[in-house]
């Protein structure tokens, strides 16, 4: 079953949030419409905003109030993408150039910078402070995380401890924060808002550790980048984390980062690393978030909305790309 | 009179507001804090913060909200600032080197990201849900103004109106912000805070243009970077539009723009402008928007915010760097 037809009842609000999408960073400036749309344009899966949106449906959903939010989520998202290409000097995502590689690392840091602007114009349609309160501080801990990831690349001796930081403030947090402010845009009750908070944690962090396993078991096809690809750019995620407890992958590693053509050696590296079996490791690591996420549901009022985040939590932790 | 003395009887406030901009930007991480504190002691006039202070004598004045103001607006600049050095790949500021050249354009970026991201959280702590929505529009104008500032880099065939709308988005509106938002913070009556918002945007004009002229007539010590260095990275400023309507002075900033070295030529090209009379002109710009600046203060009820208002309007106008 395809991610798009488990939440079919979504479809006409979904559609509303694509079109508003493209106008939200339509700008009388070529240039920057131009890199904005370059990337909304690529896809993505728009996995916030569908959080945002179930988790509407345990309040009073009004689709005029918590688009918003669906969309400045999105945004956020993108602006981040833009900036980490920058980080991580890649070339192409979602199969296409980057704004850095199209254009130049200026160029990305201010369309950032302007869909980012934008996502907080759209928030301040929001009248519960709570939401602007919850939504600077994950803000604060997503920078920190880049800050983080630059930090630590190359880094064999970093642990377990600090790859789930990591990854908690690079994607779990937003996930959580889409399904948090998605509740009490609606005004749903306390109880309800955070316990979907960590629904939308849990879920995240599945999320991000299936990303981190996809990329050395999914196709250059399947990823629209190189299979590999985080490692090529020092990344250090659980899988090789997993791997590395074993010396001479550790060596193989350190070899692979030493080399000056490492795109040579990945291949080699990618198979060692699928045959170790860090990949099971992780995959079980993956399964005990989205278990702690799907008992977290549980105790949510039974509606559509409950039934259909189940069914996107479970395709998230065994989806194949 | 110095600056600072006009406004000694909010000395402890600003001496509070100094402090907690140290705390504001404070981390586990020491690179994130290190870079982010090399900017803050690098000095500036603090402005915004003074301008959103004085603002907020005009309704309900109480430092522990309206200090969430002040921080916020003097990060935003900070973070301005940083993104900045960026796209001008500028290498020293206020007589030291930029981020952007002390460690590099990534930890340049997202220190920007962090420091925005910290006054966003400051600016949560306030409640009136207008003052979110005035921010959010004001920072989607600066990033348009940033991104206009690459387009036109080295662009002779720009006009008054180009150079007038780029300085209100880079300079004048976060100025204007900073006096609405003080003012609302403190619950100010609309008429007020509405008034000191074309206030700020009036000041704020006067001051882009006269840092612009200084840009040619302050020595390098007193600007803390080589004189003519806006010109020298493609920015046209007001000096440089009138300067060349004379065929003959438009002919020498092309050659300028297409030399190895023009930093070689620089010195004759600002000796030219000097003895143009556009410095003139220009002065006589910045003095009419401060002038509008002062009718616009007068109505106000009279306290000894709005004198000190028209004190440090009237320094700013005048100030020789």
């Amino acid at each position: 079953m395809k991610l798009k037809m488990m939440y079919g009842f979504l479809n006409s609000d979904i559609a509303l949030i694509e079109k508003e999408l493209e106008q939200a960073i339509q700008t009388d400036y070529a240039l920057i419409s131009e890199t904005s749309l370059h990337y909304l344009q690529a896809g993505g899966k728009r996995i916030r905003p569908v959080f945002v949106l179930l988790s509407g449906k345990f309040g009073h959903y009004d689709i005029e109030i918590i688009k918003n939010v669906a969309i400045a989520l999105e945004l956020i998202h993108m602006a981040s993408l833009v900036h980490d290409d920058v980080i991580d000097d890649a070339d192409t995502r979602r199969g296409k150039p980057t704004i850095k590689a199209k254009w130049d690392n200026r160029i990305a840091m201010y369309t950032g910078d302007y869909v980012f602007a934008r996502s907080l114009e759209l928030m301040a349609n929001i009248q519960d402070v709570r939401a602007h309160e919850i939504l600077s501080k994950t803000i604060v801990e997503v920078c920190l995380g880049e800050i983080e990831q630059i930090k630590d690349k190359y880094d064999l001796n970093q642990n377990l401890r600090t790859y789930l930081r990591r990854i908690k403030r690079k994607t779990a947090l937003l996930i959580a924060a889409s399904c948090q402010l998605g509740a009490i845009a609606a005004g749903a009750p306390e109880a309800v808002h955070k316990r979907l908070f960590w629904f939308g944690y849990n879920v995240g962090m599945a999320f991000q550790i299936t990303d981190d396993i996809l990329d050395f078991t999914a196709s250059a096809e399947q990823l629209g980048k190189p299979a590999g690809s985080d490692l090529l750019q020092g990344n250090i995620t659980l899988p090789v984390l997993y791997a590395i407890q074993d010396p001479e992958m550790r060596k193989k590693i350190e070899q692979l980062f030493e080399s000056d053509h490492p795109e040579y050696h990945i291949d080699e590296v990618i198979s060692h690393i699928k045959s170790s079996g860090s990949i099971q490791q992780s995959f079980k690591m993956s399964q005990r978030y989205l278990q702690k996420a799907l008992v977290l549901l549980e105790e949510l009022p039974s509606n559509k909305a409950k039934s259909t985040l189940h069914k996107i939590a479970e395709f998230i932790g065994n989806r194949k790309f």
